[in-house]
């Protein structure tokens, strides 16, 4: 008899494999899930356990309230905040969270991480979002649910569309991010670190020669032509059956 | 029968290939291309393509009007700006554009990298130019041709020479490297983010002695004998047979 | 005949040779060693021998007071320090003293590592303490069994749990770090380091936005929840057969 | 019949082959020499040659006095500075010389190295010395083998003796390093990269709490304890037989 969650599992187990080796977690840090939106179901890492040690039948199937479905496992210590993001946002087939280094220092430094050249605009086509820290109410409660709802509550009182923009910087946390498969929400990771170093050291150059001001954010007219160009409806960037 | 492309697909592809292993692309970003001029074309990486998946039939041969003269994927989507480098500099054989870190982190501070030290004098006798971002008609027209058209513009603006100096930054935007081949386009790339690296370094290192001063230039006599003695006519640097 | 050291050989020379690997050790610098209380000894590295040429059987054995138990070769020069440590503290298992770069760093700096973020409250509750170069007289006495007793004596004088506080920088100098188990004292390096790295970043980025006061610390709320969800009697994080 | 350079050609060789795996050089910066005093020659790396092309018989074997001795390639565009160097300083058997990043960085801002921890005294007990730019009719001059007399005489002036400090940033430009052996010299190059990382990062750190101030050095006692139990009459550190 055919598994119903093989599919996300395999997505999941891939996902999850890739992060050590880009260079975006350590150790047991951070973790990805696939959806299956018809099953209102996801596909997690386990908590804790090494990235060599998974495999597809170790990834803990959890439904959109959060509870496990399928798995020996205990589910990623973060699998509330996925869940939440899944059933509020429909069109989101992956999420991944890490804690990678150049990202996670601008989240502790409760920073949005400005949009200063083309390698973020080909990305997204504003300043990558950091939330604030919860109140402390919503942390000593159901901690990691809240987290789910900060960031979707974020968005709506910012204007912003997931689709548009997916990535979140969670201040004094760490970065979340997402995409139609949990394939591109790795990609989203692996570019919101370069973004967030090349943005570092963007300041730090621009500071040598005027130490009181941010450099200027890139200009509408190349933000709009790098993100369209790869986004919009006239884009011509890639191959028509590469996305 | 042969193919009359056989060289600069093969060049374009090597030198493509190279790039994530010198750390100087991700995912699919960059492009390099290698040109013949007796022809009027060259070659260049297909769009949005992942560079493990690359062979040199998947090149795509492109004339210095910007024409695909041969291959069925999509060139990059930085075409343009290649086939006018080609168009106006007949001494170049191969371009190379990256959004390596630190000359990217350059570009988008809006700066000029200077001149500090031997490494820099070595390849280039000034400051690695950066021309400012463009005028948003340019940008919202024929963007990359624009793009090649405003680095030829810099360099006669600036009386610079095309030969001498292999490399600009475009700023917000990223580096483009040339070379009489492709194979030294890629050098100039890695050489450029060694440079910008170290320059970064040299900068933050001064400015805790004198934070109100860059650090000095590199005295004259020191960039010409550096520079001379591995491209003058008296050049001592290297074997005869490997230049 | 059994060895009755065999246990902490191993495990000393796995910890060992795990250092390079992880980027925390460069040449000889740094060692591990692995305590067995009841016998009152540890195996450490012999000094100045490369990682790539130890064995099990080249660790050397030394009692609580620091004596060479078993084993041709010196001791690490900074036997006396681990001896002191396990004396006194009855609950680690195992020690590791590198100096990685980060860590050595705020060490230099004479500075302790602020709470910035959950990645550093996942792992201890409070900022990792710095403890100031010695006195001239214990430095020119018995260095290495002075720089033990300045770690005890520096976690006395500051109500410090080192159950709770696997880590110390010593000034001047670098890291010690500890655990239950030596595998776990390599994971609290690996972990500082990491910490010491987002911490420096995180300092960097918000001095660009705030130059005169440094980022605010993570907030109580977020300290104990990430704290405790890891550590505390309630934890949820990992399984429960693998802590 | 022997080669009576063969000895030096191998240990060159070896030493040349080391540096890129070490960070060290990039493409083919940099050269590493091995001399004999008896035969008052050394071998050294040819000009322009990429590493992984060399071999023991590519070395060029060259005398004090600067002549190719034995070879079908062209010497090092420095040759002359390692002649120099050789012929003053009896006691040294090997040269490196690199434009490792961080060394370099400090080089092109013109400073020595402060001694700020203790992984610095365990390789010297004094700031890493940073000679000036030399004077325009020098550099115009024979300039290599002025390089050459810059730094035995910046030794004199100064008082510094070659055996302690086996190194010295040449400003504007990059280090030299020696040692008894090329082996050493290759790891004085090695360790120099790491103590300048890491006294960048010193300063960085230390600016955030006191903008104005340098860090404070390594107290005086913990130089020579450092230094004297690696160096002194009374060594401790290491196996007897491996030094």
């Amino acid at each position: 008899m055919m598994d119903p969650f093989q599919r996300i599992r395999e997505e999941a187990y891939e996902a999850n494999r890739q992060l050590p080796g880009l260079g975006l977690v350590k150790f047991t840090f951070g973790n990805a899930s696939a959806a299956d939106h018809t099953q209102r179901v996801f596909a997690i890492k386990p908590s804790g356990v090494s990235y060599e040690k998974l495999s597809p039948d170790k990834m803990v199937v959890v439904n959109f309230e959060g509870q496990v479905v399928s798995g020996h496992l205990r589910p990623s210590s973060d699998t509330l905040t996925h869940a939440v993001l899944y059933s509020h946002w429909p069109d989101i087939g992956g999420i991944v969270h890490t804690h990678s280094t150049y990202a996670t220092a601008w989240a502790q430094a409760l920073r949005d991480i400005p949009i200063y050249g083309t390698t973020h605009a080909d990305h997204l086509p504003v300043d990558v979002p950091c939330a604030p820290p919860m109140a402390d109410d919503m942390i000593q409660g159901n901690y990691e649910y809240q987290t789910g709802m900060q960031i979707i509550q974020y968005f709506q009182e910012h204007g912003l569309d997931y689709h548009q923009i997916p990535m979140i910087l969670v201040g004094g946390h760490a970065p979340f991010t997402w995409g139609t498969t949990v394939e591109k929400a790795v990609y989203h990771s692996a570019i919101l670190e370069e973004m967030a170093f090349m943005a570092y050291l963007t300041e730090q150059i621009h500071c040598r020669v005027n130490p009181s001001a941010l450099p200027p954010r890139l200009k509408s007219a190349l933000i709009e032509k790098h993100y369209e160009r790869k986004h919009g409806s006239q884009a011509y960037y890639g191959q028509d059956t590469n996305d």
